[in-house]
């Protein structure tokens, strides 16, 4: 077999690489469980017909099917594309053991089969989370959604992340109350402003939307509002326009940026052009954008939804926020800003004097292991220096020697500093336990 | 739409089941990590080519394509049936990044079209580990998996694990000294033991093998033999066969069980009848019986390889051994053997007085997960006896309240024990921090 070559759009990480996902992993666990977040993994195949009628059909999806499959079962199942029709399916096939509001978390792959570009992978991994209500879900999910993943995003070694956050309320309202005749075609117009522009996005609002020229600047103005405090609200109030949604919507949006601001100054902020694609998003939107890093696009996204799944005795309303991971990785990992201390667990290699002793390395290997300390022992019993160079290649700090003069000794490969120690007591200090992962540059990145 | 049914053969778990998936998955970690593999992943797909080219090309693979996808791109990738063949040319592809002996872990879903049954699934986790070298790899790693392994069936919470383990070399001298002239044939025989019996394996060792009846009646003899330590030298030595490989196979056999034996006794055992299915193992082989639960197969498998991957400038042998994950949950889980103490992360709920002292309950909440207590704030200002039933319906074992005569209290609501608590210091017991996995009956099951 000659040298395989990478599938584009199908990103692998080198070992080191994989210690900075991994880290990224933990920690996104680790905050969404700390808030009570309930793991669950749904199976990577839907029926085709289910993927089509939801969400994001516009979608490239890969269809799956058995190599000697009968014709009758041939495409009928395919790839999850994200993780939201994939839970709302869960939540209808479970509603019976499922107790509500149902607070879950998700960390799988999904795959669309998109062209590939910066960003923009064919096989990613997404980090959701999403509370689901039977009936009815509280408005303060909408706020807490948005703090959970801020908090997630303090956690990370990665740059400044602002969350950007708008309400589908007060953009109807607005549009309906500056004389939209199409609500839902306004909101797909000023999604487009990035794009297109404003001129165009101006011509699209009038002849799609069926506003004035006036109502078309009015939306603009709007689409330009943004604030870290609440007094977008004045801002907005200011245009003259009004519609009893408008007000609700404010209402809203207010109440996420307040509590926000109280809780954690700058990581949430108003922006009142964020219109997500999706339709069925009914209150607060979210978008994320990493402070110097705005071009890959948002790392986190999501909205309130009203009825993402419903069975005829019940309506399942539900909000949810989708951490981006493999687009994140793409940034931290293919911008050099991350990197791992070492490519591998291990904290200690324990050197072979000769092949005869062997078992004595693997002595001292399992007294480290059993009080936590990732070890292995040489694979052969080369001469020091050689074994010292395999550590070190490795970056796995400390060489174990089982036969030196004072007995057993630890040497500190980085310094060459080599100190008698027992087997049974020694531990490495914290910083060494585990693989640490740092921003290359934080000064620079920060600063960016 | 109507409540949607379950897909045969790809499982998926409830909130508490998935706890204990999660422990599992955390455990193997934990083991591997310590024993110093690095983990990597590879993606989901393969070239069609490259699948149907190795390993178990009887196996049903499922073909991926685009659902808008040309006729040219059609059919040319698969999902992967399993983790080596991924390995394999992930090593190729990434030699000259890797340093060796490469010791990798990988823990991934795989996917099979073969029909469901008990064991078997169409989706399931395969946690794998590997030690492949170029060129050259010491056979004391195939010593070293086999510990390992066992120490991750020590550490799960499942009945007592049996690794059987047999050596290609030593079945292959023996039935050449038989007077073998396929000795493939008579590996392949000898593995339909236990589906077709002796007797017709007898015939198949005459009529595909060439071995005369008394070679076959030998080789018969040979697969019977089983032993917790190094006896079955002196049984396979009795039975008067001799050739150069029989000896070295026995040699390393034996070096296999002693080494296990001296560091955990019972862990593994020779059986002389394990052949594994797999052409390209060269060695020692591994299968492991779940005592009691013998019917569903073995839960963790492999085997040494002198050649899996080759690049025309080099050779990798390697030796790995791959746990069963989804196979091992459908024991413990499915039959009641294991559960979690409850179904969410979450240690305390923190009881909400009215919705206008919300923000009251947060500030607790945040106090308590800032040292690092997993937390929940009651979703509605309830009746207290609402919201201590929303805590018990999950498993949550503590509930906080902000507002009693003596301030903040907090209530053990499995005993009703309650006192008053500060929110800055309070700590949950060690046993009460997560959600724990336990035997459900471990008298019962252990005795089985």
């Amino acid at each position: 077999m000659s040298r395989p070559a990478p599938l584009s759009g199908f990103p692998e990480w080198l070992p080191s690489d994989r210690i900075v996902e991994q880290h990224l992993l933990d920690t996104v666990r680790r905050v969404f469980e700390l808030h009570g977040f309930a793991s669950i993994e749904t199976r990577a195949v839907e029926p085709l017909e289910q993927l089509l009628r939801k969400g994001e059909i516009d979608k490239e999806v890969y269809v799956v099917r058995r190599l000697h499959g009968t014709d009758e079962d041939a495409d009928s199942l395919a790839l999850h594309f994200d993780l939201t029709v994939p839970f709302a399916r869960y939540v209808l096939q479970n509603a019976g053991h499922l107790e509500f509001p149902f607070r879950r978390y998700q960390i799988q792959k999904a795959w669309r089969g998109e062209r590939p570009q910066e960003g923009r992978f064919r096989e990613f991994t997404q980090a959701d989370i999403d509370i689901i209500g039977r009936d009815t879900l509280a408005f303060h999910h909408e706020v807490e959604v948005a703090l959970v993943m801020a908090e997630v995003f303090r956690a990370l070694p990665c740059p400044p992340a602002v969350i950007l956050v708008n309400n589908r309320k007060l953009a109807e309202g607005f549009f309906l109350g500056a004389g939209a005749t199409d609500p839902g075609a306004a909101l797909r117009s000023v999604d487009k402003l990035d794009k297109i522009g404003p001129d165009r996005v101006a011509d699209l609002l009038m002849s799609e939307a069926g506003l004035s020229a006036e109502g078309a600047r009015l939306c603009l103005r709007l689409a330009a509002v943004r604030s870290a405090d609440t007094s977008f609200v004045d801002e907005v109030r200011a245009l003259g326009v009004s519609h009893p949604l408008l007000d609700e919507g404010l209402a809203e949006l207010a109440a996420v940026v307040a509590a926000a601001a109280a809780r954690m100054p700058g990581a949430v902020v108003a922006d009142l052009k964020i219109a997500r694609g999706l339709d069925y998003y009914t209150g607060t939107v979210y978008e994320t954008q990493l402070v110097g890093h705005e071009s890959v696009g948002s790392v986190c996204s999501g909205g309130r939804y009203d009825a993402l799944a419903s069975d005829g005795r019940a309506t399942y309303p539900g909000v949810g926020i989708s951490l981006g991971l493999t687009r994140l990785m793409s940034v931290l990992v293919g911008r050099g800003l991350v990197s791992a201390s070492r490519s591998v667990p291990t904290a200690v290699l324990v050197a072979v004097t000769d092949e005869d002793r062997r078992h004595t390395a693997e002595d001292v290997a399992a007294s480290l292991r059993a009080r936590g300390v990732s070890t292995e022992v040489a694979p052969r019993a080369d001469k020091f220096g050689k074994q010292i160079r395999y550590a070190d290649r490795r970056g796995i700090p400390f060489v174990w020697f089982t036969d030196t003069d004072e007995g057993h000794a630890v040497k500190d490969i980085r310094t060459g500093d080599q100190v008698a120690a027992d087997p049974a007591a020694w531990q490495p200090p914290d910083q060494d336990r585990t693989p640490t992962v740092v921003l290359s540059s934080p000064d620079e990145e920060t600063r960016s």
